[in-house]
């Protein structure tokens, strides 16, 4: 089928790789799609609906290639999660503009919206080609390796423990950092990356694939600081005991501390569960200097470092995108080939229900047999997803 | 006087450029000044007194080099403030082993401690050169145009800033950033680094250097917003009221959540400005995103960034040091050459006494009549210090 008006729209949280896709998607589009429109919508299908577009038909190619290089959502995003009469409204803006191809980069709710609009053109015999264009820091998609905005986002976190580490070593004490990721700690996995030496840190990792247990975590952190002096943690923000509920609730809980709203909803800041784990830690470890860092959202837009892989790759899944609407809806993947010596992948495309709205783990093999670190095929994963600078960290004898 | 066998420490808190000082002092010594001995001592003052010493003398160059490069202090560092008696104990520990120079890395308090110990030096008629080397990313020392480490922790709070402006610019709310610097707004000043156009954050900047009032700041940060329909907010650690308080402190006894130690002294975290400043902005803005970031400890040591300068200045002020030892007593500090039309700087040595100590504020050419900015001429100022780079900051029509 052949698509011919093109509207692009940008969803979830913002990484520094996102405009590359768009950038990618918008020259594809433009000469080996050859269509003859593209559109931008603001902030997500909401632009679409309020028909707040940017017409990208010709924007200049170096403009796209500045924006291409530049952090966040040159678009606008948003967190809409339409439903099924949302996803009406989005469809009838569309026909209404006469687009017949949807390009949409974000995450699985992303994935989702998309595919609740193209059963929705089917239905009606809208010719309509949806695809999904992956981004999330979280790495969190089925199908894929990795998703674009992870290998920024994840080297991001490891320049950040190299430093706590050699920081630590030179004034000790325990130090956390926690990591973005609710339901999934690949993030948090990647605090791992630059340790070199048996005694470098992190020393513990906890993602929120194992139950934490508080008590156990207050022995692992003992254990290790009565071993080295000194002990880095690394913890996800979705830590969650054997009954799912969050850490943060549960120590605020134990502490009589627990603020809820007016519905009796706990209300828990970005800031409580590193709070929580601090007043833990020096209340049971006797430990004096004990601190914790919040890294927030520098994870995913710092500008100051990004993943050359990690941009090339969100440019080439936001190629693929478009020259792959002629053939109707999907989702692009990124698949790693691991039948060659260096490191290479290709983005075969998936159909939309096979992505959207799921979640992806970090795997078993991923995860070290204590529930408490990574293993060595971790490693292997993500080593050549940052790019071949690495950090000097050399030491005295 | 010939300066013979020379001991280096460190201390303070970590930068990613303290071990060129290091680096540079070690060479210097050994190939200029001509010492048959270089000691480095393990966490400050303390490894001189205790003994813990790495013989620097037979180093390989490239070892040192590559330590020059790595971030943290590879001889460990100490927050010590040692009394005349402690110093007195230091240099007992500097006769045992014949030193005749000492040369410590390190901010305003390490300067107070070489001060005292040249002194007691002094006293007893033993020949002993005390040099001190600047490092502190507060930018605090007196007599210099800034100082080892800052241009580094400011080039990583301008990305920062950077990066949560466009993800504002995509996702709008209110957003607050929580910058190091308990007295000197110098590091929260550079938040403002990156900016281009008019309506690029932080639209609000909020130094130690005037006081902080509760109601003008919720009134400004609505008025942004109410203008822009965002608002970013760069705050240092150290804001406090009229009377010296703490904003922290303040917040949290309007909300009668206030934490005392057995001694009835307020315990602050360093989250609890962040958490209260969120809290208040939910609570009188009306506006349902709202977002509070610390940057922590990443700000002195994530090791992805390091600027250019900041990194050959580092290195030069170790060197000059090493070979100004035989001069007798003084601080090295950095001086910007004026007369020329480029950056350009040399590293005059002042006495310790005008060094020791003292706390350098940010200067009022510097902050905006509003007090909620700074001025034009602080951006020339800093522009310069941290290299050629720039993040790339395209935007759509």
């Amino acid at each position: 089928m052949a698509v011919r008006r093109l509207m692009i729209a940008q969803g979830g949280g913002p990484t520094v790789v996102i405009n590359a896709s768009l950038a990618g998607a918008v020259v594809a589009a433009r000469e080996d799609l050859g269509a003859e429109a593209v559109f931008g919508a603001r902030n997500g299908a909401r632009g679409i609906v309020e028909d707040r577009l940017v017409d990208l038909t010709n924007l200049p190619r170096d403009r796209l290639d500045q924006i291409a290089a530049t952090a966040s959502a040159a678009l606008g995003s948003a967190r809409d999660k339409p439903d099924t009469a949302g996803c009406r409204r989005i469809l009838a803006a569309l026909q209404a503009r006469r687009i017949d191809g949807l390009l949409m980069i974000g995450g699985n709710d992303t994935s989702a919206t998309l595919d609740v609009i193209g059963r929705a053109a089917q239905a009606e015999g809208y010719p309509l080609a949806c695809v999904h264009v992956p981004k999330t820091i979280d790495n969190d998609l089925l199908h894929s390796d990795h998703t674009p905005g992870y290998p920024s986002a994840a080297l991001f976190v490891a320049n950040a423990f190299a430093g706590l580490d050699l920081d630590l070593k030179a004034m000790p004490g325990i130090h956390v950092g926690i990591v973005m990721g609710r339901t999934s700690g690949f993030l948090t996995a990647a605090s791992t990356l630059w340790r070199r030496g048996a005694d470098d840190g992190p020393h513990l990792v906890y993602l929120p694939e194992r139950p934490f247990d508080i008590d156990a975590f207050v022995d692992d952190v003992r254990t290790v600081y009565g071993r080295l002096g000194r002990c880095l943690v690394a913890v996800a923000e979705g830590i969650h005991d054997a009954q799912g509920r969050a850490i943060a609730e549960a120590l605020l809980a134990e502490a009589g501390t627990i603020e809820r709203d007016d519905h009796g909803n706990v209300q828990l800041t970005s800031g409580a569960l590193g709070e929580s784990l601090l007043s833990l830690l020096r209340r049971r470890t006797g430990v004096s200097r004990v601190r914790v860092d919040t890294f927030g959202f520098l994870q995913r837009v710092y500008v100051g470092t990004v993943s050359p892989v990690d941009r090339a790759e969100a440019r080439s899944v936001g190629e693929r995108a478009a020259m792959r609407a002629a053939e109707g809806d999907g989702s692009v993947t990124i698949r790693r080939n691991t039948d060659v010596s260096g490191y290479a992948v290709d983005y075969p495309v998936v159909p939309l229900e096979a992505v959207a709205g799921k979640t992806r783990l970090v795997p078993d093999a991923f995860i070290a047999d204590t529930g408490t670190d990574v293993t060595a095929a971790f490693a292997d994963y993500l080593r050549p997803l940052v790019g071949d600078w690495q950090p000097p960290l050399a030491s005295l004898p």
